[in-house]
């Protein structure tokens, strides 16, 4: 049995979004460090994703997907799932459109974040991570309210938000007079690597775009390799609390089959190296999830010598005692 | 007895810095976030200066004063003294331009600054905080190498080139359609607060601006206050260790004087929770000094309600150790 084949974003709906996003996503900046690059024999650039709106890129794909909402679907309302940046974003979105969301979020979620959604105005509604399904719970109410389910990554809209982070890429090389050899995206379900990588092959044909993800989640490497969507071995565990995502989608892995080069892993420890290296050389604050595709460069987990390679630091929401921690290592 | 008065830079002078640093310094962002300006109930804009060049704005001036010299000044070389941040900037901006830099240092500035200090190719001389003064000794060493002395503020170069970030704000905040009510920028010699301030008040002549300095090491703001130039008790001591001159300078007070509305103190607790508000809601690293300007802020030296305020995140040269201990008070 095949299901139909998905109809996937374009570059073109990755400019649309682009559009829809001027004036509300920030442009985030493309960081260099001359000393970084004579340390590593290599131009590093790292696109300061954690400076976006609510500290993580999720912001651009729901903002672009609940923009494209009719005046009868907004009133209704949004419904997502998510205990982290994706539900910061979702609430940001809905709340600057002027439309209601509903935030399903693990009981026993960090207070923190659950502060940080509820907000942005959103409702919140617990369930209890270990007795009932999130996703389950999420369609029951949106169909309840005849409100709109935005999936964390699995969507084309959402797909071609994060895209446009690979365009503002694209036009700060360009004005710096760049040529880019390759760009490495953190993964978990592979929206962000996928909507970055419309834009980039589009704009630079031979460019080489890789996901960056933690061991023993590497679905989306595995899949990639083998040819078809695989699972995680549900007991691997990584300090990448945003890369937990099981599988790849099934847009995200039809997109990722035709445009990646490949995936790259990277080890926990490999992980707070990086957010020590962003902390100490870049000033910023990257989390967990956020530092994966710094680290693959810094770990050398591809060759690196006299090459040009953006990095995506995917975000910062990161607790201050757990970033103390890993700063005093 | 009174010396000839000095010559001030101005508005050009900023200008004529900003070409000089085009494409060497880095136009750093200015961010905002609607969510912390609706719990403050104002407009807060922060402008991320710890994402320059070196990790702070020190780069700009010393940059601006080296492109200057020439071809003969320039291989003798330059000297400077600093606790770290004119360190950095001085000796990044000489091995850009090729001139040999000595430096100046407490034997007791942070590791990470006499480390990338010498990251830059510069000579470090260490010197005792306490005991010695560095100044006479900077003075010395120029003086048997023929080499230019760069003095960290009353200089009339390095104020312009710390002045070009006024300029960013401006443009940044026009972008934005905003009208700012005041600038606040951290003050330890004046040269920053100074600088910014020519810009400001030649493009908004209703603008407030003003210098934060340490409770205690508040030179700056007495000397207005006074009308003449004042001096810190030496005992007095701050974690602002970017912020620790004794006195503001003879330019820099003449400036001042002439330009700013006033000055604002800042204990050092509220330093530590204004570095970890902007790790929380913006994901930069300040270091203390660098925190003093959105302390104000935070802490309510000045009324905001309302208001549309830019503060200067003017550094994020920071250990590891330091910054964590921070964190998780």
């Amino acid at each position: 049995m095949s299901a139909a084949k998905p109809r996937l974003p374009d570059a073109a709906a990755v400019r649309a979004a682009a559009a829809r996003l001027k004036g509300k996503a920030v442009p985030t900046p493309l960081l260099s460090s001359p000393r970084v690059d004579k340390q590593l024999g290599c131009s590093l650039l790292l696109k300061a994703e954690c400076l976006q709106r609510t500290g993580s890129f999720k912001f651009r794909g729901a903002y672009n997907a609940l923009a494209q909402l009719g005046d009868r679907e907004r009133r209704a309302g949004v419904v997502a799932y998510s205990s982290g940046n994706h539900a910061q974003g979702v609430a940001a979105a809905a709340e600057l459109l002027g439309i209601p969301a509903a935030i399903v979020m693990p009981s026993d979620a960090p207070k923190i974040k659950v502060e940080n959604t509820r907000s942005y105005g959103a409702e919140i509604v617990f369930y209890d991570r270990y007795a009932e399904n999130r996703e389950a719970i999420a369609a029951r109410i949106a169909q309840e309210r005849d409100a709109q389910l935005l999936p964390p990554f699995d969507d084309a809209r959402v797909i071609a938000g994060q895209g446009t982070i690979g365009l503002e890429i694209i036009a700060d090389a360009a004005a710096r007079g760049m040529k880019l050899d390759a760009v490495i995206a953190s993964c978990s379900g592979g929206g962000l690597v996928a909507g970055c990588a419309i834009a980039l092959l589009d704009a630079m044909p031979g460019i080489a775009v890789y996901g960056a993800e933690p061991e023993g989640l590497d679905d989306m490497r595995r899949s990639l390799a083998s040819g078809e969507r695989v699972g995680n071995d549900p007991a691997a565990r990584s300090i990448c609390d945003a890369l937990l995502a099981p599988t790849p989608g099934v847009i995200t892995f039809a997109l990722a089959q035709r445009l990646l080069a490949g995936g790259l892993t990277v080890s926990d420890d490999e992980v707070r190296d990086a957010m020590c290296f962003a902390f100490d050389e870049f000033k910023v604050v990257l989390e967990p999830g956020g530092a994966a595709a710094l680290a693959t460069v810094l770990a050398k987990k591809l060759d690196i010598s006299g090459k040009t390679i953006a990095v995506i630091g995917s975000g910062g929401n990161v607790d201050r005692a757990a970033f103390a921690a890993i700063l005093k290592r």
